[in-house]
């Protein structure tokens, strides 16, 4: 993860951990009750919460009866995380797993992304190093915004770098970092680089019936 | 294909072989484009076009070096295909394909479907049959509305049976049929059942840069 992203995320760690105990984001009361639905479905015992934030999920994840790690690169969200549960916690970053560390606890069933992945380059590299620290059939779980946010804020529909990671979300934020946004076809062209997988993609909507996420399911084959 | 559709092209033949060779509707200029660019990538020497109706892509097909079939199940649209050049054109059902018959011609290097999938039940035989007829390492190309099409249109972005076919086409056309319209989620989990394939996406854009189709590419693996 670049220093930009880290840098911001310590700045705002703060109002973050607000916004999401608060449950301030309108969008969350779908995508989060997606992403959990999912893991429902899942079989296995560990599993690892990837850019866990302040770690909300790790802890629904231990409510389901998994054995969750949390990992994030922000030290400030993972002091925060381990005040609230005993689950393993620790800092570790992207690059951790794209320069092929080992995943404290690994190995895992599944590992999830849930809005976190924000880089354009060596998205192979993470989820492919990622893919071979889960157990056979193993499961890999990404959470990201629907592509057709790009036509719903009246941007160009190709893949692109957008400034401000945190316009739009009802907190004092500052110093956004930037974050790589993807069409349908990108993330198939991405997706479809990583071997011994397949994949399949829900299409996640809001009571307006509008996509507002992504829930990406690559199985380890 | 049923028999509201085919007699909906019956009536509407005529209708159609003006506003086709009168380059009447918009998005063709992208769409047209966008498959032709995309054969002129492929390798072989045997093409079928599936659902060719009055049969210019089986003429461009040809201008493009290929030996091309034209295959349609509406007679006058076969008819007309006929008058046009000295390529093989036949009357052929999606449902002779779905029971297994012979595409005549057959072994193809590639088959394409330009905008003439309306079918909601059938499809994975369909496909899956037109692959059994290419040969090794034979390619299967398809070209559909974009799943924007539904919000961009106001409908709830799920899967549905529209009514007509014809709206909003620069004709006057009748006695409109209907038509299976997917979201992304279910295209990729029809691709996902063909077996022995793989397969990629491009999402083609008008220039609004708002995306108005998608091309499936199949491989035959």
């Amino acid at each position: 993860m670049s220093k930009e992203i880290i840098s911001s995320w310590d700045k705002n760690a703060a109002e973050w951990i607000k916004v999401i105990q608060n449950d301030s984001i309108p969008s969350r009361k779908f995508t989060n009750l997606a992403i959990l639905e999912t893991i429902k479905q899942l079989d296995g015992d560990k599993i690892v919460d990837i850019g866990c934030g302040e770690g909300w999920l790790t802890r629904e994840m231990a409510n389901l009866g998994w054995e969750a790690t949390g990992l994030d690169a922000t030290a400030s969200l993972i002091e925060e995380a381990r005040k609230n549960s005993n689950q393993p916690f620790e800092v570790f970053t992207f690059e951790d797993i794209i320069e092929g560390k080992n995943i404290p606890n690994t190995p895992f069933d599944a590992a999830v992304f849930n809005f976190c992945l924000y880089l354009k380059d060596g998205l192979k590299e993470l989820l492919s190093n990622t893919l071979n620290q889960l157990s056979k059939d193993g499961v890999l779980l990404i959470q990201t915004l629907h592509p057709y946010f790009l036509i719903q804020n009246d941007l160009k529909f190709k893949s692109q770098w957008l400034s401000d990671s945190w316009k739009g979300l009802p907190g004092n934020f500052t110093d956004g970092h930037s974050w790589y946004a993807r069409t349908m076809e990108d993330w198939l062209h991405e997706l479809n680089q990583l071997e011994n997988s397949n994949f399949n993609i829900r299409e996640i909507l809001n009571d307006e019936e509008k996509p507002i996420s992504l829930i990406i399911k690559i199985n380890k084959i």
